[in-house]
């Protein structure tokens, strides 16, 4: 990320009452199945579709989940974040997209590690969806998760980090955010839209490389092991755990659904 | 400019066939009133809609035309366009877009200095004017003069040098480009899309930032000059002669045109 836009972040105020929520749940219940919900009614002012937020370092950040759809990015160093017992490591330039649903936990970073996120109103994702325009397995299944009322978690960790115009459309929408004008919602969205048309490109790619790799007997692991769990686990889970790509799964996907 | 893209651009080859032809134009005719006529169909391949060239240093190009619409972009340094008498100096993070029927020249540029050009077929613009969804005037005002069938000369020299939004957009059409995938034309138009929608935004601000310091007078001095000058001048041009700001402007040029 540009130096400057760091030094902006590290001078931005980290938090807000309603995230002290989330610093303050472990006093009200520690039972492993209570955790706090927080909500974008509180989060991102009227008229808005998105909250920016920055990880304050040395914190711990309980269990909670959101009524909102969380995107985090790390700028500088790893941010750790727990998902049902699961593990995900978010490295510099990589991005981490989570359902309304999803459940999750962050440990404390260091004062090197920078990590954002934006809370966006469903409303956001049903907007860039109708903007797209393509036909597509793996859009429309990431959109489908992450609106999805199903109440399941989904996650998505895209490995964009050598992806440098993803890293570009980052850091426009955090400047268009922190411009803070509410005529850049145009400018958000087309911004948000073409992040997604990038992770589909560099599907596509991933897709194209390792179609050579795939043997029959695979393919039938993969129908059966989604057929089990997909619907609980994140496609770069699910991917790593078969060796194959986040595309070439997805096209599975399509036809174990029918 | 990103270093590494710096570097990129550096190994780039620097001309082809079409290009020589203005090179060696002025051996053809040194009258003042000839000059060669580039055409996109020598230049740009078949089935896709762009081009993009890198400036030689330390070489003049002399007077030409072009059927196709030119962006032209200052990465380092400075670069000077002489279109129609007028010079244009185009800075570092400087957009200039000249219309299908611009006649220009440019004088040598340094090592020190990178210059940069996209050469889109009109139909490439004709579908960014059509995704733009909003009704605005700069924007129409642009759109028309850019690909007016009129055969004026139209430019339009955008002052984005600290618009670090732009840059990082002009970044990604650059990389897109050099990544040369033809799947890659939607990543291109929205790229576009976005760099308009800044360009608006910023010209909205300044109209803004400007309304305070106009009365009434200056309006019919603009109407009028519009009136005698603007087919042939860019709004950049009468702007500053005016001392008022584009967006402005262009209010004026839709009251005058009814």
């Amino acid at each position: 990320m540009e130096r400057t836009l760091l030094k902006k972040l590290k001078w931005l105020p980290e938090s807000i009452e309603e995230q002290n929520i989330i610093y303050d749940s472990p006093k009200k219940g520690r039972d492993e199945l209570e955790y706090v919900i927080l909500k974008s009614v509180n989060l991102i002012r009227q008229n808005e579709m998105v909250h920016f937020y920055k990880l304050e370092p040395d914190r711990h950040i309980p269990k909670h989940g959101h009524d909102f759809i969380e995107v985090f990015y790390t700028c500088k160093g790893i941010v750790q974040h727990i998902i049902q017992g699961n593990i995900v490591n978010v490295k510099k330039g990589e991005l981490l997209f989570m359902s309304q649903n999803t459940v999750h936990e962050i440990n404390p970073v260091s004062e090197e590690d920078v990590g954002v996120y934006f809370a966006f109103v469903p409303e956001f994702f049903h907007q860039i969806n109708a903007m797209m325009e393509i036909d597509n397995t793996v859009a429309e299944f990431i959109f489908n998760s992450l609106l999805g009322s199903d109440k399941k978690t989904s996650y998505f960790h895209f490995q964009t980090a050598t992806n440098k115009r993803i890293h570009n459309l980052i850091e426009n929408m955090i400047e268009i955010i922190l411009s803070g004008k509410q005529s850049s919602m145009k400018l958000l969205q087309n911004t948000m839209l073409l992040i997604f048309l990038e992770m589909i490109e560099s599907f596509e790619e991933s897709y194209k490389n390792e179609m050579k790799q795939i043997n029959g007997g695979n393919v039938m692991e993969v129908i059966n092991y989604i057929n089990q769990n997909y619907k609980n686990a994140s496609l770069s889970e699910l991917s790593k755990e078969m060796h194959i790509s986040v595309a070439y799964l997805s096209q599975m996907i399509k036809k174990t659904q029918g």
